[in-house]
């Protein structure tokens, strides 16, 4: 399996041909999103272990970049990067900067990275804009739930463009993943490096399959969703600011329906 | 003090004309810059009551804004808005956000809103790009000491626009302010709110003049700076990420003077 991964990523460096579905985006130049993360890890949905002190549920920043295929900023089931497990297991966003920034110059695999702020609870929104290309049309993100060991919800090269234009509206459940870095049951579990480094995996409500796991409900089928994002696009040239809102609410933890 | 605020701000809003040295930019349309916010807030530089668990020093993401002298983010001796409150308080971005907002649709003194992600520890860096218009050539933003009652450090209204042209490179020494919200004294104070609000004060080696404070340092005729802001004009159409990196370190806590 990874030997394959580094053969088709050799593959797509040496060809320096775009390789997967972002080959087909013939929209018109550049297009501008709002992107609204939501954060819906209440102690209601998510009753185990819901952290309440020092520190409380919450979200980091969320660290997100528009991209081509030619760059992965983590994928489930490979092995994470060190900027992603950096990110994963203390929300130190640099080192992954530093990735992105490198796969920009080196293969030109990178429009531009984005980043929006923390938000202090586990619900709760932010929000930011971006800027996707026609040959960089992938949206990647992570935020690091916060406490945990090295757990994360996140986007994996999700395509904006469909053909000829680009997409309204997208809008996405976000699940928990495990870096496969740290070897932590609980959300406030000490360090506990997991050597070797396992791969990304989703946390499902029966997987890891123990049951002092944080998101272990045996009774349930599907976790509910512990986060929600959804991309907006904006008009060209809108007045005043540069990065306008949609009309959210005036309280983060106010619920809201970008659709409606 | 406060009457003649809210007058001054009812004329600005009133004759719609821009007040303060905004006016005077005629610089090319729009300037971008990458500006990278460096801590530096180490146990040896700030021994005193330095934070080292649960939460460990650190700094919050980091909220800016380029705008037109008809907005402020925060002021030296003025009230904290609920925004920046949430923020200095919590690290909550989102009434803050909404703020500028407002702003920015009511009055057109807004032109963006930018974030760059939080900072795991209290030496480090992170750092996003910005854009500047000659109408909005002002500079402001908060990054929250965490942990803290109300402590941040940021600037206010920093003008990249000198006449015909806009700066190449800014960089500020920043040194931490308290909100007027909690009166917290130190550090890990827990949250007892500021009633009635006091403004916002620069918080220094004597002031507040109390030995529990936690910058209190009666040996010392100033603090060292806590932080340090760069700001480094970027060049038009650079080719890769839309938004480069200056050649940063690879990890964020190593030394960088980007001056050379």
């Amino acid at each position: 399996k990874v030997m394959w991964t580094v053969l088709v990523t050799i593959l797509g460096y040496a060809s320096s041909l775009p390789v997967g579905d972002d080959s087909l985006c013939t929209a018109e130049e550049l297009a501008k999103y709002r992107i609204i993360f939501t954060g819906k890890w209440s102690q209601t949905a998510f009753p185990k272990q819901y952290p309440l002190y020092r520190p409380p549920a919450q979200w980091s920043s969320l660290l997100g970049v528009t991209h081509s295929s030619d760059y992965s900023m983590w994928k489930k089931n490979e092995y994470a990067s060190n900027g992603v497990r950096d990110f994963a297991e203390k929300g130190e966003a640099w080192a992954l900067m530093k990735e992105i920034e490198e796969a920009g110059e080196k293969i030109q695999s990178v429009h531009g990275i984005f980043s929006a702020p923390a938000i202090s609870s586990g619900t709760g929104q932010t929000s930011t804009e971006l800027e996707a290309h026609p040959r960089h049309p992938l949206v990647s993100f992570v935020v690091r739930i916060v406490p945990s060991p090295d757990w994360f919800v996140g986007i994996d090269s999700l395509n904006l463009c469909d053909g000829d234009h680009w997409m309204d509206e997208v809008s996405v459940d976000l699940f928990p993943y495990d870096a496969g870095t740290d070897s932590g049951f609980t959300f406030s579990s000490p360090n506990f490096a997991t050597i070797p480094q396992d791969t990304v995996t989703e946390i499902t409500c029966s997987s890891p399959s123990h049951p002092a796991n944080s998101f272990y409900y045996p009774k349930l089928k599907i976790l509910p969703p512990i986060a929600q994002v959804t991309m907006v696009k904006l008009k060209k040239s809108q007045p005043g600011l540069s990065a306008p809102f949609i009309n959210l609410p005036a309280k983060s933890n106010e619920v809201i329906d970008p659709v409606s």
